[in-house]
């Protein structure tokens, strides 16, 4: 153990590497780098150098997934896997995502000079299909490791008209590699992610460090609210079928919904449709979307039947019709209670008090959770502000979170007691 | 007096002059006669052919306004005016304006028939500019007749950039004739005007007339609510500043503003605007529009008062910015009290129950009110469809209101006990 950890070195160096990392981009003044672009290739060089330089040995897969391995004590030994995504969203931060395969490239380089040694290999990973801002795919790269590729997604189509599958090939990779892509289940011991928060609340709390409990399963839901069109002026109230007033009280109804839960669950009308949408005519007909998040999928499969409940209820009362359809649905991924309560402890032996949260947004680990217990550490983000420019988060967090994955390696034991992992995941 | 008034027969011949009138349309498979346009021509021939046949003397003012006229005891007795308009809507419905100048010509053709005489003129006016479908002016021609045509309205464009003043020309009209349109309100003793309902009240109640009471003042304004926007994932319930749910919030305490007071006001939230509008993004800002409607302007002022109380309350709970801006802004126009009890003492004479109520549509008597006092009779509507081809009012509800009016005018006496119609309007 490296009880002088530098933990203000860590994060310095960092965000010089994120600020690196930031300046490959389509565009000369904002970051955008989809994937399998010139700005990817040139991205995933930058990242494989670093690994290098930390000694590790870097490959790539069919995927274009960068891969720095360092070895453990034979070369079957199961291997703990660290990553996340360097594509990105157009107009970026330079946080989202890079954060999670810097850091653990930091670690592995702080562990190989301090001389420390492991019996279990360790790799680190930078996917490159996350974002999902090229093709209507995200996660492929993620899944490919997985083994859970899905061929059809070559076939998916960029906005410019061009193959996912050609821009594959154009990116020097062969589909047929792909399969050789997936790891060996019984060589992987687990999986972790640090990644910024994107959302507010370890800065409302005052704390660097987040353990994430779960990523939250979404449900969106599209809800049709029909009533009767009228003239403004001439129809008294007691009369009315007003859609929108009744898509307003279910609007209250779902936040209510959410408020109740009390287990973090968040619900989200982002969309709203106004039929015909006319200063002087009662309003016949409103389209809402409703997105919703939580923890726990028994939540959030109660919290849908309140709703729908909920809705009719109101739709009833005056006199309208209402129609929900779920057009997108993706379960809960919880994280392994073993990996949060090793992150915790080597958060806190830092000295840091990290907060238990879900992740509201998605992330690769949904994908490798199909390989592997999964495990995520969350930084603090300023504002919850992501997808942006002024995304932000401290050198010093950063250097934290470094730190706390310094100590994580350095205090895990492969193999543990028994079964140890595999257990605490069973009864997850 | 006619005790045998065959109103099933006045019925029956109002349907047939609707449907000749409905004839005229600018589409040949539907109806759409616009102000100043040749159909505008036609259908005025018509209505001037049906004034000469029911004995009346027809003239045509600057504004294209059909004006037949029926003498009094001398040619400077003041008159009693009834009318409406005979332009429409773009695929219109045959009743909505055009009712309210052929149920005037029937009754006056009835008293010609049954040989009443009396002391006052009455002049049936047929006007051309009330919809506001061709130029974004509206009631420019009953304008006219009050002496209240603002010049400024000849510089209006219609939708093929055609101006006003031009169309006038065109016409055959010369817009130095305008102030010559106006009547001497001194030779005027009211103005009484037959509509349908445009609204379902009169079909709810199961009675065929309505006695308005006061043409309702409205009020239009503009809602901005500023919130806060954030992932719709990782933004806990309880940090959100949600534009949305204000505004629902917003919709609701509107309409139980109208609800509350109780007295037939009408309130309805017809255009929304969610920014960004993203099915995961938390929204940001919303616009919407609040159209208010009562039959008292007192009641409309105070719950403007109370709408703008509310609003900032629901935004200082929820840490959201409103800003509350009116666009339109409209007086009530009372029907005069005593106008009221004399039309509704001829419905009764027949048999009716009128309903008292406002009118929440617009109408020429709201110009004319400038002029003289204004009487409004309701006609019950299929539905209270209005503007829309399935506009209907049945033979036997228009028979019954032309006798109404047959009855009205048999029974008014000018002069009568002195100041008696002036004195009711002085203490509405």
């Amino acid at each position: 153990m490296s009880p002088s950890l530098d933990t203000a070195g860590l994060g310095a160096r960092a965000a010089e590497m994120l600020d690196e990392l930031a300046q490959i981009s389509a565009s000369a003044d904002h970051l955008t780098r989809f994937f399998l672009t010139p700005e990817h290739r040139r991205g995933a060089d930058l990242v494989a150098r670093w690994m290098r330089q930390a000694g590790l040995e870097v490959t790539e897969d069919a995927l274009g997934t960068v891969r720095g391995h360092r070895p453990g004590a034979s070369p079957d030994a199961p291997r703990l896997l660290f990553g996340s995504h360097i594509d990105t969203v157009e107009n970026a931060g330079r946080f989202d995502g890079c954060l999670g395969v810097v850091l653990p490239i930091l670690a592995l380089d702080w562990l190989a000079r301090s001389g420390h040694q492991a019996p279990f290999g360790i790799d680190v990973l930078a996917f490159g299909d996350e974002e999902g801002s090229r093709f209507p795919t995200t996660l492929s790269a993620s899944a490919a490791i997985a083994g859970i590729f899905s061929p059809s997604m070559l076939a998916a189509r960029d906005s410019d008209g061009v193959r996912f599958e050609d821009a594959l090939r154009a990116y020097g990779k062969d589909p047929a590699d792909i399969p050789a892509a997936a790891y060996d289940p019984a060589r992987v011991i687990a999986y972790v992610e640090a990644h910024i928060e994107q959302g507010p609340v370890l800065e409302v709390e005052g704390e660097p460090l987040g353990i994430v409990t779960a990523i939250a399963g979404a449900s969106r839901l599209s809800v049709t609210v029909t009533g009767e069109a009228g003239h403004a002026g001439t129809v008294p109230m007691r009369l009315r079928h007003d859609a929108l007033l009744g898509a307003a009280e279910m609007a209250l109804a779902i936040e209510r919904i959410a408020v109740e839960a009390g287990d973090g669950m968040v619900a989200t009308v982002g969309r709203v449709h106004v039929e015909p949408g006319a200063v002087n005519v009662i309003p016949a007909r409103v389209v809402f979307t409703v997105d919703l998040r939580s923890g726990s999928d028994l939540s959030r499969r109660t919290a849908l039947e309140r709703l729908e409940r909920e809705a009719h209820h109101v739709a009833d009362r005056r006199g309208l019709g209402v129609v929900i359809s779920a057009f997108h649905e993706v379960g809960t991924v919880p994280c392994f209670p073993d990996l949060q309560r090793r992150l915790a402890e080597a958060a806190a032996s830092l000295g840091a008090r990290p907060v238990w949260m879900p992740s509201g947004a998605g992330h690769d680990g949904q994908a490798v959770s199909r390989l592997c217990p999964i495990g995520m550490l969350f930084v603090r983000c300023r504002g919850g502000i992501s997808h942006n420019p002024a995304e932000y988060a401290s050198p010093a967090d950063m250097g934290l979170a470094a730190g706390t994955l310094v100590r994580f390696i350095e205090r895990f034991e492969w193999p543990g007691p028994a079964g140890s992992l595999r257990e605490a995941g069973e009864s997850a």
